[in-house]
């Protein structure tokens, strides 16, 4: 059963590893994988790509454990908010007579074999024997080997004095240093770039792409702004509210949207997914080289976008999309490359008819303001659509018979068969991606996922989606590797099948075999509701750039002998 | 590259075995397939379900061989009338002086070691030495073991009389017997059924199911009326032009409208397929057995369809699609089961409020008036949706907050996972089966195929189509199983890609390794514009129905040793 929206502390428990917090984890993993290499990908831009470093985490993670049933404390008392300021000032000091260690040391120590430390402040603390009594069960492993704080600022519930109590009681040393604050010079195209939560785990920094742990996706049906992934091709622009306008043009005239303008008019709002077409590269990597970046199964998210109908700007301009007779509407946004030319898309002009009223060029990302990364202040918002495609720092509009000369348009961000490689890829003889193909991946519990002891059964849960609207009608779970098949609990998003925009998150509790005890494959497989399905396999839908990969999402996590 | 809509002669060639051709050939392989049994079906219908019979076959015909490459007489000359006549009086009557065989006897030569035989009228023609030679390269083959009237009829240039004349070279003797006439009992429902080309290939009699040789599909964008396959649950009804009407409910009234109001209002025409739920079921039955007719990849069609828009019938009667607060959109049939009940179906109301102006009320099927098996006098047309929901014989279209009580709304055209058969199926659990999945299939060459010796490529041709429009944007092709792929060139279908209810067909050339010899496994799949793919394997997407196979499409043919 799905309980709430909310936060909710899982059943499942143990020692993980996380694919992408262990590969580039900000501030801790970065400095602890010397693998982290930086390389140049065909657009340009610096990522971390390392499924070495990953798949060894994985592997020594997947030795560690942890469990919480029957020993959970949950800290549910009321606190007084003079002891919340006063924790925040005093847990975490340094405190004398105890030994010193650097971050890349405290970075060692992820597993129950190497012992647990995180760090708070300038507090480190060995919380191996804790884990299994943590009320909020796996995730507080995310912050193996690294900080706290970017966990405690993402539940509140931390901010309270009793846990930094019972936390000192895990203490075992200081640090002294401080990361090294980044240089930015004068010169540097990412020198404005906004803050970002340190949750978020980059695949490149310049620019800046990241994506949350996938756990940390099934805890609620809209994703919260902070943990949305962050696809950016070039520099954040920097956009003055006041002279910003959206250029709409029509083909008598061309009106200039001030954002007053735009926030006055009606206001539309869809739950929508967003997901990068490079979701889940990381899987293509292990059959193939790929170029671009590695990304987990988050880089995805589902949001509530509001803002204004396109019909209603087209209209003003005197454009009628159903009997306009250009053939594509094009897109232009504010990012900048070296040489001036900006990012820009464009989608066919019947995938334009057939969305008309649901177009909308947002200004607003689940209630607020649309945050710099995400767009600020204006993106469009094409439901059911690529990530490539919904223009953000949105520019201008306008009907064109050509498709976007842009590179990602034209050269990026197709599909190819397997046996095309760089050396016969002919950009022109594919098809740009718009609508994405069904999709699913399991979030809960992580990959390398140590079961408790004597486990009869696995709660997985995990999102699901398929482009154009549709619904997704049903998911599989299974707990051997795809011999049998469970179907899991879908959460209702409230939409209609075919206008379904949104995402469904899913829960099954599937049985283990009596006694056993191992490795545990587990596979979740999605059906729309015109009844696509994902395919079998990562081979078959391999492609040179590593996009589309919609193939059963594979995650092994293992049951310990017993002890 | 695609010469023509026009039959197209093929340059692969070789003695084959159909599946469908020898599971069930009309008057031939009836006879001669002795385990062509007749089983009762969740629906009471009768079939004939011989997977044993038809691998049988399958793997003997393969060792068969013939070649036309070089070797081409093509019939071109005009022909004289008068001997066009004369020719149809005179061909095939009894000669004395030559053995008698009986039909069971010619059924037993279908290959090259047994001989191939054919008969036409009373004679009896061992044609194993003259296929070399066909025009038609491989069709030829179809009529192995059986009469030739059915494809000479179908291949009108065969009346002339100078093809009798070769025939008679390879005259061998006389048959006396004639197929028994079926029997009809005054109280058979099936005993007013149509006259049925006999090439169609039934999968039951009655009611009657069928579908023509998969390789004829590849022939024409658009399936000629006689060889479209026919899905009927129930017995064909006789249907009286004068007093039909179709009655449409409104909110406030019910129109009827006769044969002759509907021809008046404006008429549009669309290029559709029609899908039965269990195309390709036949391969399923090799993992685990299912219910359902056993049907080949032939159980669809591509025709024009011709008729009123359902939006201006809804109109008169006061019904709004937009607007309307009902959730269903029934059609009823006019085709009853015994205890009185109609076919009926339903689709949802947003998915007719997708496609209002598309969903035509067909009384023409590619320029002619709809054949009696396909729904005469008018049938409803939801493209890019399952056949079981393109209601047949319309009698009747409301709305309702419920869908169609009908059996195969509810209780069948479904889908399910893999683990669940008839011990724990809850149909309820489930959805309607409504726009189908991506899907392809090889037509030619048919499995079993001996290419020509020394072979060094292979001609693929076949149709791939996807649900919901959506247009094929790739098709790939393996000639080893899947390892390396081939794009095949696509045949443009002149629908947009967003609006593409027509299917796509392709040809693909490709190469075999040097000097290969023996198997080769053909593959396709296909990609929509939504970059929705084929699943690698049948064992996927496995349901206790058999339904929605939409796995890669394997065939195997063989290059055979050096002579």
């Amino acid at each position: 059963m799905f309980s709430s929206a909310a936060p909710k502390f899982i059943r499942s428990c143990g020692v993980q590893a996380w694919k992408h917090h262990h590969r580039c984890f900000p501030n801790v993993s970065v400095l602890a994988s010397p693998k982290c290499s930086v390389h140049h990908e065909s657009s340009g831009r610096e990522s971390c790509n390392n499924s070495q470093a990953r798949k060894a985490v994985h592997v020594a993670a997947a030795v560690g454990t942890a469990c919480l049933l029957g020993a959970s404390l949950y800290w549910k008392a009321q606190y007084d908010r003079h002891e919340a300021a006063e924790f925040s000032q005093e847990g975490g000091k340094f405190r004398t007579g105890l030994p010193t260690y650097t971050l890349a040391e405290v970075a060692q120590h992820k597993t129950k074999e190497t012992r647990i430390w995180v760090t708070y402040k300038n507090g480190v603390y060995d919380i191996t024997d804790y884990v299994t009594s943590h009320p909020g069960g796996t995730k507080i492993l995310l912050a193996a080997g690294g900080p706290m704080e970017p966990y405690w600022n993402l539940y509140g519930v931390h901010k309270h004095p009793g846990i930094i109590k019972i936390a000192e009681k895990y203490r075992i040393g200081n640090i002294t240093e401080r990361p090294p604050a980044e240089s930015v010079s004068v010169n540097d195209p990412y020198g404005s770039e906004p803050a970002r939560n340190p949750v978020l785990i980059p695949s490149s920094k310049k620019p800046f792409n990241a994506e949350p742990p996938a756990l940390l996706l099934v805890d609620s049906f809209l994703t919260p702004n902070e943990l949305f992934y962050v696809r950016n091709h070039l520099p954040v622009p920097q956009v003055n509210l006041k002279t910003y306008t959206l250029d709409v043009e029509g083909p008598k005239k061309v009106l200039k949207f001030t954002y007053d303008d735009l926030i006055k008019l009606p206001k539309k709002s869809v739950a929508a997914v967003v997901q990068c077409a490079g979701n889940r590269r990381s899987d293509m990597v292990d059959i193939k080289p790929v170029k671009g970046l590695n990304w987990g199964a988050a880089a995805i998210g589902n949001a509530e976008w509001s803002g204004v109908r396109l019909s209603d700007l087209l209209k003003q301009c005197g454009v009628n999309l159903d009997t306009t007779t250009k053939k594509h509407l094009v897109f232009e946004g504010m990012d900048k490359g070296p040489e001036g030319s900006v990012y820009g898309a464009s989608i066919p002009i019947e995938l334009a008819k057939s969305l008309k009223d649901e177009i909308i060029l947002a200004y607003e990302m689940n209630g607020k303001q649309i945050p710099r990364d995400h767009g600020y202040p204006v993106r469009v918002i094409i439901p059911g659509v690529v990530g490539a495609r919904q223009v953000k720092w949105l520019n201008k509009i306008y009907l064109s018979d050509e498709e976007s000369e842009c590179h990602w348009q034209r050269r990026d961000y197709k599909g190819f068969n397997s046996s095309i490689d760089w050396h016969n890829v002919d950009f022109d003889s594919s098809v740009a991606i718009m609508q994405l193909p069904v999709v699913s991946a399991i979030c809960d519990p992580p990959a390398g996922t140590e079961l408790e002891e004597g486990s009869e059964d696995v709660t997985v849960r995990g999102y699901a989606w398929s482009g154009g609207g549709r619904g997704i009608i049903r998911v599989d779970v299974s707990a051997d590797g795809g011999k049998t098949w469970h179907t899991a609990e879908l959460q209702p998003n409230g939409q209609t099948p075919y206008r379904a925009w949104a995402w469904t998150l899913w829960e099954a509790t599937v049985p283990l075999p009596e006694g056993h005890v191992g490795p545990v494959e587990l596979v979740c497989k999605a059906v729309d509701v015109s009844y696509n399905v994902q395919p079998d396999g990562v081979e078959g839908v391999w492609n040179l750039r590593g996009v589309l990969n919609n193939a059963w999402h594979r995650v092994t996590v293992t049951v310990p002998p017993p002890s």
